[in-house]
């Protein structure tokens, strides 16, 4: 059902997530903003992932690791811009094996007949860093991220 | 000699803005992070501005408020991504104008023979809401603050 459509149009330095997922919008948000239900969706299924520290306000910071079976940490972290609600999270993304490239990513979420379409938008500093991010594998972690998340939101509504 | 530079291709979400200051980094620096300099040259002529508060950290806020001649204010406010330096500022940025509309903001500075190219990047959320920020008249606020800033910038010099 989670129908994921990536857009990353040459020469433009965003990329564009749209998928709709089988349960109601404020369950949805919550899976994006609880750090314990966080860790068991995002990114691909062979790496672990750990919060240091997620403070979902105005200026509040996050801070995750993402662990390989090897044991490697791939550390990422940002900032909150206002207080993350079901209007929407906006926040900055930078990815500390490039350090100094920065992304604002701002995600919706949108009723649609009781189910909820999310809609992520990554800006970033240039086409390079878009390029990068996607070089990156980025497509393999938010097709895994969005069938756990699709998985773990049945779980939360026992079906 | 501040020859200002404004590129905004149509269909990106940029905005980029380059000019030279005939100043050291550190001191183009100090002038971009120090709110009682800050409110010496940001903005047109005809406003007048005021800090609220001014968080230069990793996480920390910043809001402004200008005022035009018959006292109307407009507020601005954003967050810092990492803690500005003369490596880099990264902030959003949010017109409360039009709430929900944020940029990522990234200022560098470069030494060129003592002089400063300071180089701007804004990334939007959109191309429209790119597009709405040059229709308010930020060009006009742009050419006014880097004029006010080299004038600031030679009385700090003592020229």
């Amino acid at each position: 059902m989670a129908k994921t459509q990536i857009t990353a149009e040459p020469g433009i330095p965003q990329i564009i997530i749209t998928r709709e997922f089988e349960a109601p919008c404020a369950l949805v948000f919550r899976a994006y903003t609880d750090p314990e239900l966080i860790v068991r969706w995002l990114g691909p299924r062979e790496l672990t992932m750990r919060f240091d520290y997620h403070e979902p306000r105005d200026g509040g910071r996050w801070r995750y690791v993402s662990i390989d079976p090897a044991g490697n940490e791939y550390g990422f972290h940002g900032v909150f811009h206002g207080e993350p609600s079901i209007d929407g999270i906006v926040q900055t993304f930078e990815y500390e094996g490039v350090p100094g490239h920065v992304a604002l990513e701002t995600v919706t979420f949108e009723d649609v007949d009781g189910r909820t379409l999310v809609r992520s938008v990554s800006s970033f500093q240039s086409v390079e860093d878009r390029d990068g991010m996607i070089a990156s594998g980025a497509e393999h972690g938010i097709r895994d991220s969005d069938e756990r998340l699709e998985e773990l939101l049945a779980e939360l509504q026992g079906r």
